[in-house]
């Protein structure tokens, strides 16, 4: 693909240039790490006074940026934006040839769609539907009756048990777990007995899962991911909930029994959530917060600490927290002054 | 299976019937959700005051269930546990056809109990013995010298290292790995020697383990797991960790080396837990709850919060925490007074 | 092995012994499991106390150690790594034969060094290098253009993705992810964009990655584990982070995109790192602690806590808060003998 020209990066972004358009660009990369022959972007105030020292020998930049050292760049409406879909141009990303491997297992009335690639060690159970141009990568382990959409793409050694839907486009790390048994016990008094696991998963459109990332399957109806939902590394979903579309949460995020997440919420790292919480539509809450069971957690202020509140509130905390081993002495001394005056 | 009158539930059940004994139910589901031809059930007041409104075409409830709608009732002793028992009995576990299949690799000197289902592409070490009836299904890898007990389910991709006991009827969820080295290093003061992990696991009958939970090896001994223990998705135990009988342990918490767990202990998701802490039997720990090193944690009242602490206390706490910035302009204002006094 | 002699035992370790040199040690064991034909160590004051009760049968102990009772012991400059040491000579790891074994699925031009074992089910991806005397595992999946060093341990069902550099003398534990995307969008207003990770991870020799543990590859440039480090079960380790050389990190810890961590770090368990934050070399982070975005941890003293802080201040923060309950009574108290003083 390389070199190319800036006049082609132009191109491929709908961007208008500054400079020399006829450079050839080499390669992409971060704005302090670029060389001359590189392309890079810069999308914040930082990344701009930044940009002053770096060697990028183009820049992707949007309408405000002050280009008083004339270097060459290219003026874009997002500069993130447009610098990811320049890397999907000139990155493209290899697809493994069509076809199944031979020692790929296909179970019985599987149905496999044009386009797909199973590879090797893949394990696809009976009845089970994966659409057209699907990759399912080596050691993977699809159980029955499981319908997975048109252009997935499945990692290394992922698990899908029986009887989960999968949308299209659907991104699933390597080693995620989809349909495991939901934490679901009667105590006897003497011992816990399961409670039968029946439900299923429904996953929407364009959702990427992270690798080792766990949905567990409902108890009874279906734990729901919503359509273009992310979810990052080592996740877990309990039986049950019921996550939103367009909702992004971040590594090691846990959510308990039946929890619904709206649209459009943005979840930290970390995050502690109890049985039957409700994260309403385009909550913020700040990584590491613990949020209390059947708590609802609105929109419009992010929610940090544990139990989680209002940030302003939680850093007001914060802030009277570092103040009390002085307040006790404050308070001490109060105290004998006002004896003091007492014996007046 | 369905449809069946509600007369045979109430005979899988034990339980009594008050309404139509003759009205055909075709599957089960939630509360909220069930149909006219569904069961449900109903174990808390809450669900006591959403039946009002549930469409339910049958109920289990308890004895003390005000039934003046008259609506069609099967009376239980548990109707939780009744319901998860007729879900049992309804909706009957498939098990895989017992076989070895052709792609699984068998170690020298395995021995296979009968109607055992080895799946595809499993891999079975040198001397190891799995007993009757257990299934493992395809990608598990299991060591040498491992034992596996009778009625053991062990789901896709497990991995079980060398020389590991597990007892009978144990579920493995997906992605679980039993036996990697506890993580024991020596500094030399330039470096970290690895300390040799020597040691086995026992796990006893009647464990369930979650998806990509990790139970470490002994570095010398045996790290324990007892019989009826239940661990969630993603927990963490440490090597040499002494985890009791009936003790039940939520996602994505952690244990380190050398903890000891009381039977029928209830520890909740996200804990941490220090070096040779102790969790005292019939102990509770909060979620999120961090147990520092060597603490033991005592029975009678649950512990929340970081270093954790009694509830009560912990609460108590917390709302003082939420009174801070006023107290702190408090202390100011009678600081201000009390000069005022002074100068009299 | 067994049973060895004192006196052979002395000699791996370069000790000298007390005692009767000619007994028979027929295992290793922890201090307070040992029987009297079995070795143990003292390394700490408090092992020095448990030694009287020890049935051990000889001992490995400081130069101060007080053998009043004059027991065998061999003395050595540092118990606890001569233990190690001796206990990797008695109990050396069984490695399996060379070869491929014929279910391994190998890509076109990989190229495999002499002495490696390559296990059943694996999976090795193009051009891909594998350095002599090399072992992987049953079910690991490695992917195009990956290059993996001398003497390295792969246990299974471990996923490799592209392009990922591996040093040499590297154990990945079981279920480990090395490669998966970073998790980058971009957000158009009305759903996410993936922002392709094209960036690749470097490892250095004589790491260790604890099983189920996630490293994901750089968006672009590279993400780094410095030789020596040490990673424990279910660690995130997210895109373009740096960590530097012999650092230690417990399990379940998550580092957000491009942290820094300096060499001879130690991080403890469940500890929560946000983007770009620098922990400086020979730092200790407490167990649990958060560390905000940006922030630096600076070594000398250690952080615990969210947001992390000095130990010292935290703890006496922590102190203060046990008192808050009272302090609020005080506080009434005083203000109503103010108000009191204030008619007179």
């Amino acid at each position: 693909m390389f070199p190319v020209t800036v006049e082609a990066i132009a191109g491929f972004c709908g961007g208008t240039i500054e400079g020399d358009e006829a450079r050839a660009i080499k390669g992409v990369n971060a704005l302090e790490d670029a060389s001359e022959e590189e392309l890079s972007f810069v999308a914040s105030r930082r990344a701009a006074a930044q940009a002053a020292s770096s060697r990028a020998g183009c820049l992707l930049v949007a309408a405000d940026f002050d280009n008083r050292s004339r270097r060459t760049v290219v003026r874009v409406q997002d500069p993130r934006a447009a610098f990811a879909h320049v890397i999907s141009v000139l990155y493209p990303k290899r697809k493994p040839a069509p076809g199944i491997h031979p020692t790929a297992v296909i179970g019985n009335d599987a149905r496999i769609g044009n386009g797909c690639s199973i590879a090797a060690n893949v394990t696809l159970g009976e009845r089970t539907i994966v659409g057209a141009n699907s990759v399912i990568a080596p050691g993977c382990v699809i159980g029955d009756d499981v319908t997975i959409g048109e252009g997935c793409l499945l990692y290394a050694n992922v698990t899908v048990y029986d009887r989960v839907r999968i949308g299209s486009r659907v991104i699933l790390h390597a080693g995620s777990i989809i349909g495991a048994d939901g934490f679901g016990f009667a105590f006897t008094g003497e011992q816990y007995e399961k409670f039968p696991q029946i439900g299923t998963i429904d996953i929407g459109d364009d959702v990427e899962v992270g690798a080792n990332t766990c949905i567990d399957r409902a108890a009874l109806g279906a734990t729901r991911i919503g359509e273009g939902t992310k979810l990052d590394n080592m996740v877990h979903i309990a039986h049950n909930c019921q996550i939103g579309r367009h909702v992004v949460i971040a590594a090691q995020t846990g959510f308990s029994g039946g929890v619904t997440v709206g649209d459009y919420a943005v979840v930290g790292g970390q995050v502690g959530v109890g049985d039957k919480a409700r994260i309403e539509p385009r909550s913020v809450v700040g990584s590491g917060a613990g949020i209390l069971t059947s708590k609802i957690v609105r929109a419009g202020e992010p929610v940090w600490g544990t139990p989680a509140r209002p940030l302003h509130e939680y850093l007001k905390q914060l802030a009277a927290l570092t103040k009390m081993p002085a307040m006790l002495e404050q308070l001490k001394e109060l105290r004998s002054r006002v004896e003091e005056l007492e014996k007046i």
